[in-house]
């Protein structure tokens, strides 16, 4: 069974993850992208459903079946899960040492049944089917009271972390709410308890008006490189309504905001020739009757505000990122903006 | 000039290094380790002192002038610095973003004249002369007081970021105590105020009471897999005697550790097959009168226990671990401490 340590020194958990347990010959063979040119033994082919887990959820006009071909999104469990919902969420001490139980869940989204089609190819429709499937698979997950957060995450290009060829995002549901999250759930409270507003409708406001950074927008969200970007060509995308929850995002505004994502991620593409990227959704965590401390519901919703983050893997994190968790970026916001705005 | 940028959301600081900056196009060439068969043009050989920047330090047991061959270990300015010691740590408003001047140094630290020489061929020897550098640079560093601490770390392999074949160590000094030394001192200070005692001395003798995550063990030093491990083989190394401050180490310790991490990194390098790692030294900072929140002192000598980490970089960092700030490790820190102990 896995288990989620604590490091006390580093104040973060780890999953120790036995599913996907690796002795050190398998790490001798590089884990590279597998370049899949025989599509028949790609699991997440039209046909090839009975080589993944039984379906959870899919969208599927056509009215097929479930595990049959027919589908525009697929979503199934991990076959290799970091964390399984057959666990416990049980905390426990070891010597001096705190863990707690492997419980969480860990899915696969399939966005599209073409293996060739990359998120710089994407459609608006793509992006809205991949975005329905977010928004079900997190608001039905929550309905579990153990879920205190459900991470969303897509890896693109091997240097990201992507495994397999044919596009798909993840997403790990977990019983504590990350240590990142939380981050930015207390400083955006304390900026709510200075000033009364969300940070974020700040910042949006700001860059909005200073245009430097921005990249693209329109009515309702907006992209732009972040000013203390941690990675080169980061790109920030939010509403500029205020939401603390992306799972209430209605079906009139998932178009707008595949717009946005439709045009900043072809940017990005033409702009750096396909970089690798991790795309990264944060989102306030629902409410728990046992969460330990309770003020972190406090005011949430006026201080959270949900966006996506998408980070170029084309530096490589060292020694100086690892070892103190500040960063080192080579390019100006403001001038990975500009390149941003001006391609074509 | 770089500046050190506040990203609020995050809480931590990203370096925007002009110095090094880089458009689109060079990151489209990808910045692979330079398989430099041509050792003439290597900067760090014998011969070649003149295309680095001139040496701030050197063990040169022949007497030899500084900046000519006959060094053991040679120290100088990084080429392209992220931070200048001529920039002065101001700290600005920008709208409604915070700033600071991009003051610090940058350097590099050559360990062996020995250009096919890697740290898993290092003898004691070659350690204890890193290790004399990295202290006395660090006690220099320290005599100036807009330094807040002095950051040392290794890159071995490409992929832990190492962008020249010959080997070498980085220093950055900053004007502001990194993210993760903060979180230590938080941490630690907590467990001080509970118990009185520092916790890295309890987790020390726990882990040589259990044994199950010790790799190697001398009079003075230990090297384990940590219990929360955040990396596959992840390694520490520490004294087992309390000490808050690397500079103190006497020479005659400096045998002990270089005897603990030639064995540790020659188990690593065997049982992985030469893995890339990044090798992080922790120590406390020095006490600074400015510094706005003093707390961070009080008992700093009682609490903080200097180690140091090495992290192999065998998995890649991903959208879990860049979203949450949680970490997957695939290896039972149990069962790596296990491969490395019997590695012969």
């Amino acid at each position: 069974m896995s288990e989620i340590r604590y490091n006390f020194l580093k104040d973060t958990y780890t999953i120790i993850s036995v599913e996907r347990s690796k002795r050190p010959h398998d790490f001798t063979i590089s884990i590279y992208e597998e370049e899949t040119t025989d599509i028949s033994k790609c699991p997440f082919e039209y046909g090839n459903e009975d080589k993944t887990p039984p379906e959870i959820f899919s969208i599927r006009p056509d009215g097929s079946p479930p595990n049959t071909p027919g589908w525009l999104v697929r979503v199934f469990p991990n076959k290799y899960p970091a964390l399984r919902i057959e666990n416990q969420p049980i905390y426990e001490g070891y010597h001096m040492f705190d863990k707690i139980g492997g419980f969480g869940a860990h899915e696969v989204i399939v966005e599209t049944p073409d293996h060739f089609k990359h998120t710089q190819d994407f459609e608006e429709k793509d992006f809205i089917n991949m975005f329905i499937a977010f928004r079900e698979r997190i608001k039905s997950l929550y309905q579990d009271l153990r879920i205190k957060y459900v991470h969303v995450f897509k890896n693109h290009g091997k240097e990201a972390g992507k495994s397999l060829v044919h596009s798909h995002s993840q997403l790990i549901a977990l019983p504590i709410i990350p240590k990142q999250q939380l981050t930015m759930i207390k400083q955006t409270k304390k900026y709510y308890q200075q000033k009364g507003r969300c940070y974020l409708c700040d910042e949006i406001k700001t860059e909005i008006n200073l245009a430097e950074r921005v990249v693209y927008e329109n009515e309702d969200f907006v992209s732009y490189c972040p000013y203390a970007s941690l990675y080169p060509f980061e790109v920030k995308i939010a509403p500029k309504f205020h939401s603390h929850d992306f799972t209430t995002i209605t079906d009139e505004k998932l178009k707008t905001l595949a717009d946005v994502l439709k045009f900043t991620v072809r940017k990005l593409h033409k702009t750096l020739i396909n970089p690798p990227f991790n795309m990264i959704l944060h989102t306030a965590p629902p409410y728990r009757e046992d969460y330990i401390d309770k003020t972190i519901y406090e005011h949430l919703d006026k201080h959270f505000h949900w966006h996506i983050d998408i980070l170029p893997r084309i530096t490589t994190l060292a020694g100086f990122e690892l070892g103190t968790d500040y960063y080192i970026n080579p390019t100006m916001p403001e001038e990975a903006a500009r390149f941003l705005r001006e391609v074509v």
